[in-house]
């Protein structure tokens, strides 16, 4: 036998993995078009300095990444943000806001692959560009709970926090500028780790405001409600601070819209999210199965500032990305993966005199849009019969000389056994009433 | 403005171009499956030796190849075929036969970009494995011309040859089994250079030979039916070949199968096509434009051998492939690209205070898959119309105080500018009216 094997990290689609994919497009697409977003799509290599320039040159470490024939650098895209920052970039200006645009693409990481971690994955993204109020924010995290449902899944939360909100309170803390960003990746990580190793870090860090910092973050992990959250800023002096009722506000806003939009129920506020990557701007969610928080299903925020970070104008901008690994893993777990045995519609089965025929009859049913196959082979009927039903075929279509004579076809529907004799005109309406069931 | 470009002969996909591109492959997605063919997809980066096991070193100057961090010789896919091969060779055995697959990918070769040719470009690719007989290749065959007649393309022919009655023409004349595949490479050529250039190319390879064979080759170009094949065969004495008798009686029955299939009008035998690589074994076809036969919409051919030199079983195979680039050149010289300005199915335009129920709106008619979208400012009506407008939306739905407290929303035909009232519940049922026009 060869020895060829898909790298590792890599995913071979066989046909029933494949039906499971297309099964989330076709729900993705649908539900995206359905909110007026519009789909694109970028190369999978890129200039390296594309990601360079948005992450830093550490990112270089997990990228799949070389000089190509021409000396450039290039590398396979890790993440569509940068991409889609540069396509809209290059002509933003041109273009009615808000832009809506989604995408499904394969990402590639070098990382260590683990469950629900794999080197090569499918990403759906959604962003609005040009769209600075909270509406934005709200259609995003709207589109992602209704994709949620469309795939038929409950149990799971969007979990809400507001990185402006966050920056607020450590600046009325005292907390300098450049701080910021280190206390918020301490933040992100706190909830994985330790807590002694959490506190720990921040004492290296600012060690006149840890223990202050400490105590306020874990009486923010508590905070679920706006009401929570004002108990907070008045336990802890922060409800004078202006630049806090502003947010705290607006929060109050995306939530009411989210109501209007019937998806405050599958929504917690949660300020143990910051998301690692230090370009979010404002508010930020994880989506998480309610039983089991393992690795997040989607993540997403406002990025106000990449555009201009990579050399545009100021675009504001709020996006998500659902992965494929941990959703088909939840939809396996829920019972909700799609039917992958589905096979054909018809097998067309025949005497060997009435091939002609019988193939006149295959063709007027593919042109009529349904999946029809027959054997190759010259076989006795019974045979015949069971490559129908190996193929899992919903109807046999029997063309024999009776039939060819009488200008009809046998249809036999095989799973109830029915039998019933029809011209060609009248075949494609009895199927569709087949399909219907 | 930013200065990132995607790389040379890389394509970014706007929304736009995106739409033609889905466009192909939902006629792809739903021909090849009224076909009886089964989706399948593989990693975009392999092992660098599948490429080269299967065509030799040489094809490494035409890849994206690197080296990976965990040291691994890697590349692009410049083509389907060799992974397709390593999925079915992995379980061969444990599956019904003929496997019919199909498969929409992206490849890459480190090629000068030209007209018609990139460096990155999608290809549809058909394989049917395990089946000898010719009614495989009258399938793939027949697919590709029903494809083609489903994007409503007429102006194409399938230019049919048999590279086994080539082989056999070539022995029957006494050249040596070493020497077919260079004569089969210059036959190749020789439909785009100077005939003196392939005269010379045989006088090098077989001296003694080369005379008789380039009057065959050019008396073999005006071979366009069996009668004009059989003439062939008698003024050159090679009519008595058991062999040559032996597959002209294939080529008569794949023809008449195509016929059944009523294919046969977009066929023509053509003996200047052999395909350029070393690994077909039997019938191949390339499609071309009728009118202006520059490069090919589409080929392939059966390739029997191909598993086994992959180190796998014997597994009888014939496939094709259709490339996007020509295939858009072709569709957009004929008009026949699909619309891609159509917008929006609905606007919603509301007063201020009947937010809430425009937001219930929005949402019903999204959950029943309608394409819907507001404004996210205060704006006035006017305004709002002139979004609408602007989003080519087909309805707007109009949701004030009046409409409120009649519980019924107000429906504008944007292109008739007729308007009625309409409870939700009938809002339904009048849009899909609307869409069917």
């Amino acid at each position: 036998m060869g020895a060829y094997q898909p790298l590792l990290g890599f995913r071979d689609f066989y046909p029933k993995n494949q039906k499971i994919l297309n099964f989330l497009c076709q729900t993705v697409r649908k539900t995206a078009t359905s909110f007026g977003f519009e789909e694109y799509s970028s190369p999978v290599l890129e200039p390296l300095e594309l990601f360079t320039a948005k992450s830093g040159d550490e990112i270089v470490d997990q990228l799949f990444n070389f000089v190509d024939k021409g000396g450039r650098a290039v590398a396979l895209r890790p993440e569509m943000t940068p991409s889609v920052v540069r396509m809209i970039g290059a002509n933003y200006s041109a273009v009615k806001k808000p832009i809506k645009w989604f995408n499904i693409a394969e990402n590639f990481r070098y990382e260590r692959p683990q469950k629900g971690r794999l080197r090569a994955f499918y990403q759906f993204n959604f962003d609005i560009f040009g769209e600075d109020s909270c509406y934005a924010d709200a259609e995003i995290i709207s589109l992602i709970i209704s994709i949620m449902r469309n795939l038929k899944l409950q149990d799971f939360c969007v979990r809400i926090s507001d990185r402006e909100l966050w920056v607020a309170f450590l600046r009325a803390t005292g907390i300098a500028e450049d701080d910021m960003i280190p206390i918020l990746s301490i933040i992100d990580k706190s909830e994985r780790e330790n807590p002694e190793k959490t506190r720990n870090s921040l004492l290296k860090l600012c060690p006149e405001y840890a223990e202050r910092l400490y105590t306020q973050i874990l009486n923010l992990k508590t905070v679920h409600s706006i009401d929570d959250l004002n108990e907070f800023l008045v336990n802890n002096r922060l409800k004078d601070s202006t630049e806090i009722q502003e947010r705290v506000r607006k929060f109050q806003k995306l939530l009411s819209v989210l109501d209007d939009f019937k998806a405050l129920d599958s929504v917690v506020i949660d300020f143990s999210i910051v998301r690692g990557l230090a370009y979010y701007t404002g508010f930020v969610f994880e989506v998480f199965d309610r039983e089991l928080s393992s690795r997040a299903l989607a993540g997403g925020g406002r990025y106000d500032t990449l555009a201009e970070k990579l050399g545009y104008q100021h675009i504001p901008a709020v996006g998500a990305a659902i992965g494929d690994v941990t959703l088909v893993d939840f939809l396996s777990k829920k019972g909700l993966l799609p039917n992958t045995e589905r096979g054909l519609d018809c097998f067309v089965i025949f005497e060997e005199t009435c091939r002609s025929f019988a193939f006149q009859v295959t063709n007027f049913l593919r042109n009529n849009g349904f999946s029809v196959d027959f054997s190759m082979h010259e076989l006795s009927f019974d045979k015949q019969f069971k490559s129908a039903i190996d193929r899992n075929a919903r109807f046999a279509v029997i063309c024999g000389e009776q039939e060819k004579v009488r200008k009809e076809i046998k249809l036999k529907d095989l799973i109830t056994r029915e039998e019933i004799f029809l011209p060609l005109d009248k075949l494609v309406d009895r199927l569709h009433v087949g399909e219907a069931r």
